[in-house]
């Protein structure tokens, strides 16, 4: 593989223009701001320049120079990525941006399907499905700039995985550049399509080492006619788990998220002044957010009945069911706002991981103890995705602690977080993905032979490593 | 690769009886018939000799010895595959089967998931699950043979695909042994896991030419309180589109199954004796079945309304709604004995394709048409899973033919199908696969980058070429 590139910045500029036109060429130090500075502001490297190819058939030929003479190239859809994939690692990489791809091609929301290309943004595309009468159930906080290229490269999740799946259960297939140029041709609207291996879940998930996503075909489904939504109020993260079984079982495929949030997140977010009502029913030492769909041809409340059976059981203290659209976006902004309210709050150390969903409540005891054995006072804000195994298992700074000395700390947090995490057989990264940020520790946690299948298929796909070098594997 | 053995058979036999004991070794004509002998009766090559290892260290032990000594393995499940992808294709094969590694190795249907060895029988894996009061939603013709890790090599669909998707939807990790012994350990019971590489995905469809797969991790369902089944009485596939949007709309991921059958399907049982009953409400050209499934918290009949809108909009002609478990069945004997029906009535030749589903009635127009052109008297026979875009395009003799002439003229009559089917975007294998069948139909139709792709993954996977050779790919 290409490592150390011989040609300066301004010879690849050169040349990229010449490929590309120089419309399609950014590298003054303004213009290539947006593209370099990343959300976690964590990584500071540079790039020679930003490739924003017009079509296609560019994004072919950019792979093609970049092949034959050695160029990195890093594809980057919105730039909303949390761990780094989308900016370059060693200084020499060009990033392509794919957001003048942006097109939708078709969409047929009756048959469940649309075509979008890689730099078609989220919202967009929810717009475009519901001008149809459909749904794109792929909701992140980032939707208004996030590209559809970016959340399938890094399989993103969400808060309705629970009923639909990540990104990657919502495409169906997927058009790609290959390290050579060469066009993979897999977009397809079939349910069903046995002919080979499963290229698009490769492509999908790879954060861009494998291929340039530039086009998808994604899953359309029908708009429920109602959502009912409520906040309950629970003592423990084991009764969390009950009352989530109980309304899995009632519920099906219609129980569309199913979020905890502990205390002491309603606790930040009214102190500083984010939500203006308590959307909670009462004081309690843990929330569930619960969101059940109807569809169209469905009478009654599904949800209502179980939360009283679940009451009966004593697994719930207390709930507030959403009587109105205002109420249930309160009640989801409690939920969004979680990350916010931890920033006004101070410094917090961060995990994005899962375990099997029945060790949740031992993963939020254990994670707790440990963390809190090393840091005197620190604050466990374990939240999120518990109806998919998935908890944002951070910790905020102790009151009044110097935030800078809290983060250096970080180091033995993670370690005892990861531990507790892979003891219970769980996850590193749910669904943030690896990108830079946790190549070492893939390296360390990951099955030695799955990483050896990862690098002999890197290998076999993009033999000269132009890809997003340095990611993923390292 | 190697291809050309020098071993002869016994050689290979007294390798094999060293490395996993006799008990192991099945070589007598008598003893391999059963793992030779394929249900559609139309691959007759020899193999050496039958491996059965007791455990996944004889399925390591024994690729080891594969791998070093240029010996073809044949992973093989409950041999029910139609493809040929499980059984010898150059005669110097060893088919493994995976029958003895047959436990359900854990359960928590509350959580979603079980653990089931390769050689579960997915009959028992039902079972299993219903025990425990959940479900494990495959449902396929021969489910009292079929074993999991044949069904997920194959991607096997069935009846529920429409809610539950296909096998590789089912499957949240698996293990696999690679073709030079390593053991990939890829159990999960993580619904969100993003470090690295799908490989699970990779491992399930590619029929045995990537790994063994010694055991998965599938996904449990609920059960639902109930399930609304009828079958309607409709003028043409047009109007079954239509009805399937409609009902899509209004039910969500509720519809569990919408098949269809032509009035000739029913014709055939009637005559033959199949059916103690007529399941219908009266003589139609088309009949759907439509099952609506009921979550346990749910009231009221979302079926029933939906059929008097459709009745109301002239999309339905007729109908009769199950009102017993026994008409249930009834309904369901109607659909399933669509196959053996056809063999009754003499020869037919069939196509397991599928195409965007707006495309639906266009397939059934033109593939009858042209296929009429070529047979004077030729009798379509176009049915299945009509919500998955995936139909059976069979063709039965026509009334008094000569059975053996009839199938001599398949080529052209599969020409025009498959011709058809790509005209439309579609696949020329949707459920069944590749195998041995259809290796030179896949080299013409298939995207020639996609198979660059998999000669390439093949190579970095299997670099002498010992798993499953010259299927899928030739």
């Amino acid at each position: 593989m290409f490592r150390f590139m011989s040609q300066d910045p301004s010879q690849t500029i050169a040349r990229l223009v010449e490929t590309l036109g120089s419309d399609s060429v950014i590298s003054d130090e303004a213009g290539m701001a947006n593209y370099l500075n990343e959300p976690r502001k964590r990584f500071h490297q540079k790039s020679p320049a930003i490739a924003v190819p017009k079509d296609v058939a560019a994004v072919q030929a950019l792979a093609r120079l970049a092949n034959a003479e050695g160029i990195p190239l890093i594809p980057q859809g919105g730039n909303t990525g949390l761990v780094g994939a989308q900016v370059p690692l060693f200084g020499n990489e060009v990033i392509v941006s794919l957001a003048r791809l942006d097109r939708i091609r078709d969409i047929n929301a009756a048959a469940g399907h649309m075509t979008a290309e890689a730099g078609a943004i989220l919202e967009n595309v929810h717009k475009a499905a519901e001008a149809e009468g459909g749904m794109f159930p792929l909701w992140i906080a980032s939707q208004g700039s996030a590209r559809i290229g970016g959340l399938l490269s890094s399989n993103a999740g969400g808060v309705n995985v629970l009923a639909y799946g990540n990104a990657r259960e919502l495409c169906l297939g997927v058009e790609a550049v290959l390290a050579d140029g060469r066009l993979f041709e897999g977009l397809s609207s079939l349910k069903k399509d046995n002919t080979g291996y499963d290229l698009k879940d490769l492509l999908v998930g790879a954060e861009g080492t494998l291929g340039i996503i530039t086009a998808a075909t994604l899953k359309l489904y029908p708009l429920p006619q109602a959502y009912e939504t409520a906040i309950v109020s629970l003592e423990s993260p084991e009764k969390a788990l009950e009352l989530f079984y109980a309304m899995r079982d009632r519920a099906g495929s219609r129980l569309n998220a199913f979020e905890i949030v502990p205390w002491l997140g309603l606790d930040f977010q009214l102190r500083h002044g984010m939500l203006d009502r308590d959307p909670t029913a009462d004081k309690s030492p843990w929330y569930a957010l619960i969101e059940v769909a109807q569809p169209k041809g469905a009478e009654g409340h599904l949800l209502q009945g179980g939360l009283e059976a679940a009451f009966e059981q004593t697994l719930i203290t207390n709930a507030v069911v959403a009587e109105s659209e205002a109420e249930r976006t309160r009640m989801w902004a409690f939920r969004e706002q979680m990350s916010e309210c931890q920033s006004r709050e101070g410094a917090s150390i961060k995990h994005d991981v899962s375990v099997p969903i029945a060790a949740i409540p031992q993963l939020i005891r254990d994670g707790s103890q440990a963390v809190k054995r090393l840091v005197e006072g620190v604050r466990p804000m374990p939240f999120g995705h518990m109806g998919d195994g998935n908890i944002h298992f951070n910790f905020s700074q102790p009151v009044g602690a110097d935030p800078k000395a809290f983060m250096a700390g970080a180091d033995p947090i993670h370690d005892a977080i990861y531990e507790t995490v892979l003891a219970l057989g769980g996850s590193v990264s749910a669904e943030h993905g690896i990108g830079q940020l946790k190549t070492g520790l893939l390296r360390k946690v990951k099955d030695p032979v799955a990483l050896e299948m990862m690098r002999a298929i890197k290998l076999a796909l993009d033999p000269n490593g132009i890809l997003n070098p340095g990611k993923v594997l390292d």
